[in-house]
């Protein structure tokens, strides 16, 4: 299969729900992603030998795989954190609005988005 | 691998807490579906050159391969949006009583739900 | 790809957020998980033929390939439910950070942990 017959959820944690609305808002209008699912969690964790626990926001954005090095490079960019997590899953199989809706939204050359 | 010993997740996208709540049922009595896990969240999307950001539901579904078109074919019958999101995750390997929980649940033929 | 190159997810489901933090810090301890990502969410599954709903904890744990069995077992070892439900995902690819995280935490022989 094509990296244009693949879709793919990217999924990265934010320190705050302004950051991942920036970051969001960047990637939705520069059409790397098409959408974001965005909810709080806790994250307990290991670093630098001790463990932490904090608040934060773990975010699965959908996208089609041609998307994934650009994802990546500019969420890294925008990123507060020194070790962002930025992971990619496959999705296996969806139903047929959903690739028209991420192709027509990914390959649109004259889409500007309307403030 | 069989579609028998294959185990997916199925996530989707809902408006609201009531239609989440009908459509798992309905899955659960036609032992589609075993399992829901079911959360708010914030979506932020694309849609017709405008970015649009509301509360929804994401539910991942647990269920086995063989009865991913089914279940698609009725969430998508009975799912309010015009464009739904339904997206198949393999998952890789799980403990030996997820599987038999799954067959028992799927497999039953006698099997009657107690209202 | 050997499992020292392969990084997964592991899902489980817990009842109580007691549960989920005793069993997580021993995971981190043993040097078996490095981050554990934890949310409340709306359970609905069927159980002896009975439709159950209830409020359970869901975990994303991020570790990788090696640590999967010795992970399982130990959350099957603590778990307080009959079923478990520990699933494995394949992360398909991620930032080099991520990698240098996961590698670092999980591998160092002189690690311990202040309280």
């Amino acid at each position: 299969m094509s990296k244009k017959n693949q879709y793919i959820f990217i999924y990265a944690t934010f320190p705050s729900k302004k950051t991942v609305l920036s970051v969001t808002e960047k990637l939705i209008e520069k059409k790397l992603v098409v959408c974001a699912n965005i909810r709080e969690h806790d994250a307990i964790y290991s670093w630098n030998k001790r463990v932490y626990e904090e608040k934060e926001y773990g975010v699965f954005f959908k996208t089609r795989e041609d998307k994934w090095k650009k994802t990546k490079a500019l969420i890294l960019k925008k990123h507060p954190y020194e070790t962002p997590v930025i992971l990619k899953l496959r999705i296996r199989d969806y139903n047929p609005g959903f690739k028209k809706w991420m192709d027509d939204s990914l390959d649109d050359k004259q889409l500007k988005f309307k403030k």
